[in-house]
């Protein structure tokens, strides 16, 4: 079967290349620890070679994701929201003498003027929407968990707006260099991700205090050492829950229920924190990257039929 | 002139001793940087000879902080809110053959339940009234800004409660080892401490939302790299100060002042925040601690005279 897309999710630690048949199915997938953060200045040529493995270069290549970073291979400059598939394709970004397309990332502003930005996430959420069904249905919420979290509004026009919660960067530093990660020892507990969510959701938003009751918990022995990480995580859940209701109420949605996409344990763990505060979480595809990279490129003409 | 008391200041990094008349005039002070977290096992007996410099034994020795937490020298346990001298002298605890007493730290509980701690700060509380006035005037509050700053309410029985906020971790760890500390130089900028303020304040309590401006910020080129701190720093403190007042109000407190207490470049940093926000601060005595226990020792009858 001949190879009429090479599509590659290229982000910072990892590269995973997907090739397509001209009917969009995936014959093949690899990837490679040759994120934008493990590449030398100057290297992405021969990282491309490594990823794709000789592959000819007859075939057209589609990247999102880091790769398009100030830090990347070539800068995709932000797109700004609303964007759907015709601002997405006007903006992609050749990369000299690569056959290669970058997918540009996307900037909103908020009332203030304050500006946010993703960059791969929008080609997961053009991955995960059924055109069809969009132009039929209302404005959807698609939750993107991870470092940086995003909440994203998308209807039948593309991606309206969307905001970022430091979610899982917040966790992994304060566990690895604050106080809270003192005594602390692996383990998982349900009850404890289950507190630290209700206890965000029902203060008074206020992160910085509330963060510091893993370390009070602690030292009055009502949280093991090992339900330390879980209440953290929980904390840290629910105050994104709680404040991307806000963020929805603010653009005038009354969810009723979310799409995640994502790492799937993740996705889970976020399945389980929205139940506790009454949202209904759909699970979207794990290849909505790749099935993304797949429209886009189908859109701007790319694909070999 | 001979001395009455010693005093130390025993905290995480640094101690400083104090020596007082029978007055309660301090004569001289000293510190060393042999804080709780810089003294090996068994080593506190060599560091307060080396801190007082083989100062007889004869003269009663009081000290407050984190010499008295589970990693310092003996434990102190907490004692419960509200607190008062009396509760504070029969909770003090004698280190056994070293002619010293260690101020107890104190424990909280919110509504749900969930404690609170400080240790030191009790005693600047206590430094920072004239009891004549304490007795006379309405319930009053404090902040002790620091690693985790601490709002206090205070009258004449003494502490009644308070909270913590991880501003100052947060500060650091994020600047130092997360995304917002990329590309940051030194620096500082009254007007990006401001804005911060302000976006704290006037936003909808997202912190985790919040603090990624910071990142977009530079990236848009809208705030240069020696800004990014005093960015941070001001989203954090407009953070607390918004989350402090909502505190206050939950324990009907209709603020109009505070005392601030600590390190003087700190509270004049948080005396300019909370200018922005409509709060008057007032700020007190460097030698908060010192006075705590001096007072602390008097109401023991430890003090000679």
């Amino acid at each position: 079967m001949s190879v009429a897309l090479i599509a590659i999710d290229w982000g910072t630690t990892a590269a995973r290349a997907y090739r397509f048949d001209r009917h969009g199915h995936i014959l093949d997938r690899t990837s490679a620890p040759l994120g934008v953060q493990k590449v030398a200045a100057g290297g992405f040529p021969d990282a491309l070679r490594l990823l794709l493995d000789g592959e000819s270069e007859d075939v057209p290549r589609i990247a999102c994701g880091m790769i398009g970073s100030r830090q990347g291979w070539v800068e995709a400059p932000y797109r700004d929201c609303p964007a759907g598939f015709t601002a997405i394709v006007s903006a992609l970004t050749p990369v000299p003498g690569a056959c290669l397309s970058i997918v540009p990332g996307l900037v909103c502003r908020d009332a203030a003027g304050v500006p946010d930005v993703m960059r791969g996430e929008e080609t997961q959420i053009f991955g995960a929407f059924d055109e069809q069904e969009a132009r039929d249905g209302a404005r959807q919420v698609v939750v993107l968990p991870g470092t940086h979290s995003k909440w994203a509004l998308v209807d039948a026009h593309g991606i309206e707006t969307f905001a970022t919660f430091m979610t899982g960067e917040l966790y992994a530093v304060l566990l690895e260099h604050s106080i809270l990660g003192r005594n602390v020892a692996t383990g998982s507990d349900a009850a404890a991700l289950e507190d630290g969510v209700k206890r965000s959701l029902d203060g008074d938003a206020s992160l910085s205090h509330d963060l510091f009751s893993a370390r009070t918990l602690a030292l009055m022995s009502k949280l093991a050492p090992a339900a330390v990480g879980d209440y953290l995580s929980g904390l840290l859940l629910g105050a994104e829950i709680a404040a991307g209701r806000r963020w929805l109420e603010r653009h005038a949605v009354k969810e009723e229920s979310v799409t995640l996409i994502g790492d799937a344990p993740l996705c889970e763990r976020y399945r389980r924190a929205l139940a506790i505060a009454g949202v209904d979480a759909m699970i979207g595809s794990p290849d909505a990257a790749a099935r993304g990279l797949w429209r886009i490129a189908r859109h701007a003409g790319m694909v070999r039929t």
